[in-house]
């Protein structure tokens, strides 16, 4: 990630580890020997037997008198003591987020808006496609756009291209409405990184046209997922939901037109909390600092 | 139903047939030639081959110049010639609401309270549980309670009992959180006048224990249903849905009594929308006028 | 506006006269004596005495045996012996939108890409800016950008040229934050047609600076306002509103970037509801048959 | 307030002092020398200059080795160094709530029933009303009804009894829609230990009726307010917030109703909030923990 060290910045701290007593004692002790201030701190603890702990902290680095190094070190001393999964990120160096789209536009514009109006602070390296439909949109973004169609039998050969094209580029990866069911082989190059929008109120209507199933089922409301991806279709980690009251008059046309505003703006939030480092995951479930 | 017949009232006409020309300007103009005044009128038309045609209609009855029975019988003429299912129903006849629970009380009470304070414009003729947990908290609202303990072996004998308790008494049934499957032989009594609501935003957490599947699965809402019953358990025609956001904070405990709160908000818009003639059910899901 | 004439298409009936008996049945037997099958028909009368009518009608004229002329000669007729005010809209006649912006992009983005998507039948004949700004972004829609630069001296003398621009080229106008206030000259050529989104829940916050005077009041939810113009500036008839929860985290600029999500959703919805003949202004309030 | 010292309980610490390097590692290290585990801990510091520090942190004391006057020494020692104003309460010291009520019921009932269904932990000492009408439903629940009526001749007086009747009995005070204006005499006795429902959102719709006022301008949704009560009417720091969607078809009456389901949700939610010690005011404004 390039870093940008003239720019204030602050870090973020994102961690878990077995509960007990002393736990932030002794980081927010390590960041006060070294003269940080803790902007912000949100802690939460499951309260069942054997609980885990988790924490999201942002450390204030404006006045540039802390090395980077000696921080990492400083807190890699006491998360090794309390056996803890921890990051630290900073906010001067931008996430790198690789977007793959089939032909659907709505959530990919989306993106690139809330991007090229700053609202997401990220590096777009490409927007990688099967089809050719978007290209011209995209690249009116100043944004280059790999065109890699798949079909069942290149599928596995075609997957390791992107994976190429990924490698070393890409922090994490966003399926802006991508209709190809990534191989386990693929996911599992990036656990808890790459981000899916099912367009419906998961787990209902797990699959492939849940417009329809929604219409024939008669349901109230209609909703969307955004959800890390897992090998198992559908079951990922959820991030953010939510849905949207309709009636008999819609059809299933109106669905999708409807779907679309809930899509978006789920998928938006999900990409803006990873991008922030709010997210933990355990046990198939999210933590989210908010 | 007993009638008021010195209040001014109106008349709620609610009607489908097939579609095709010519239908509103026959209800019309019968309603003209009575001199009757439409004071709302909603239709809605399906919009495919073949379409069903849906209307709802109030008309204003406060001079009491017309006849009931004459114009009863203008409409049934009038439907005969369309192929037309249709019902009248009196704003100064109250309809008959039995409900059944079992031990939970929060959306018993609820209804009982928005009873109390006049808006829900229906009489409870008794509230019938198969525990005596609530008994004395309705007979403070002046309720008859009947209790009817159920037992896997009694069951067939004690829906019998129930079932003669609401013979000529009840229009109308709620199931306010009543714990007991009815048998397909009591719901094929009253289709479509049964309405339940169940804790989750179905169709997603069908069966007995949504909370703890929603807290597994990780969802971020949680919501409630409330529908017809049909012998197809959870499976009836849906008539109102809500769902609210929730965090990883909440545990199973937590999420039943945010639950509460849309329980009782969904089952009393249901409530009313039946009460007030708002609901037509055609291939298990319904047209609501609102 | 153009017509299409090959397209299957349906004509809206949008119309309010004094209350009475038979109003229905006037307009439903014109109908039927034309052959004229109605796909949907929504009513509302005010409850208090003098009541006023108001109804909207969608008439299905896909088997184009029906000449416009004649059918709206037939209902200029009953109109007319009902003391009447009413417009007849055909789907197959696209309306002509201009939109009027000036640096902010988020709404104008918004209804471009929702009409570039098909989302909004409408024809845009330019854009119209006091800034340069986003010039090239609205002509990569291949849509006109007109550049008219105000300042206080030349207010009059701009607004004219805008008005001669418009003059038979649009039938409605919006303002997709459009930072400059109509003179009462201006808007009383547009009688509720002018929409403008304000970024406040109206009537909090009435006036320039909305989010600083709602962090400075500690409110818990900020929303967004569209409503019709008129010379009493943000006192129009509301036509769409929404709201979501804020915390005391979020300051004057996090407001802003939560508000552009609102205003662009409820902007569309006016925008919308507009364009599909759904809106009836009535003594500064809209009724809206959804 | 009466300490249940047998079940396990925790502690709330609530705080707020200038922002600095070093407070949570103060505060953590504190409870670690005591070993006392953290069960959750939330921050939040203001982003300009001269910053201010906020912390909830709630401490698990259920094994009872923690002495509390010794815990509540030694923190007053960090507090005094950091000129920290702060507060500690355990979960097995339930806090008094008094009620103040006219006529309208909902409000109170709805606390009343989340009190008995446990819902709230809390004591209700009394209800006190300036009408008789909810004496006997309030007595039913087994609480003291105090009613003190009050005209303008006598409100010096009859304020002077209710903050008799209120000293020792009361933490805190509800107005579940009592319709007096309290004195700045009265409230200051009690400075943010009043909670207000405001039957609007607020700003929009200050004083005595927002119903009319709003159906006058003709919004599209309508709201409600929960905040503490200053000497300045309707302008204490808010709480809690939600609104609702309406249409042209409810009149004032309808609003009412509508009202009351949000005015009773949005009043338990600033209750539960203010019983959890999750609100600080500062500058007249709410930092809010949830």
């Amino acid at each position: 990630m390039p870093e940008n060290t003239t720019k204030p910045h602050s870090a973020t701290f994102l961690a878990t580890c077995p509960d007990g007593p002393g736990i932030i004692a002794a980081i927010a002790q390590t960041l006060y020997q070294k003269g940080i201030n803790i902007i912000s701190s949100d802690q939460y603890s499951t309260d069942h037997k054997d609980g885990q702990f988790f924490i999201r902290m942002v450390f204030d680095l404006s006045e540039d008198k802390v090395n980077h190094q000696e921080l990492e070190q400083a807190l890699a001393e006491v998360a090794n003591k309390l056996n803890m999964v921890w990051q630290l990120t900073y906010s001067n160096q931008l996430k790198r987020m690789a977007l793959l789209v089939s032909k659907y536009d709505h959530c990919l514009m989306d993106l690139l808006w809330r991007w090229q109006s700053g609202e997401l602070s990220v590096e777009i390296p490409f927007v990688i496609s099967n089809h050719l439909d978007l290209k011209e949109r995209v690249e009116a973004f100043g944004i280059t756009y790999h065109h890699i169609p798949i079909t069942p039998e290149t599928k596995a050969e075609q997957e390791a291209k992107i994976l190429a094209l990924l490698k070393d580029k890409a922090d994490f990866i966003v399926l802006a409405r991508y209709m190809q069911i990534l191989s386990a082989n693929f996911t599992e190059h990036y656990p808890n990184h790459i981000i899916n929008i099912h367009h419906s109120f998961l787990p209902a209507f797990i699959g492939a046209n849940p417009f329809l199933m929604a219409h024939k089922r008669g349901v109230k409301m209609i909703g969307a997922t955004a959800h890390y991806v897992t090998s198992d279709l559908d079951a990922g980690p959820i991030i953010a939901q939510d849905v949207t009251q309709i009636s008999h008059r819609e059809n299933v046309e109106d669905l999708k037109r409807t779907s679309r505003d809930i899509e978006r703006n789920v998928l938006a939030r999900a990409v803006r909390w990873h991008i922030e480092d709010r997210i933990i995951v355990h046990s198939n479930r999210t933590i989210i600092f908010t």
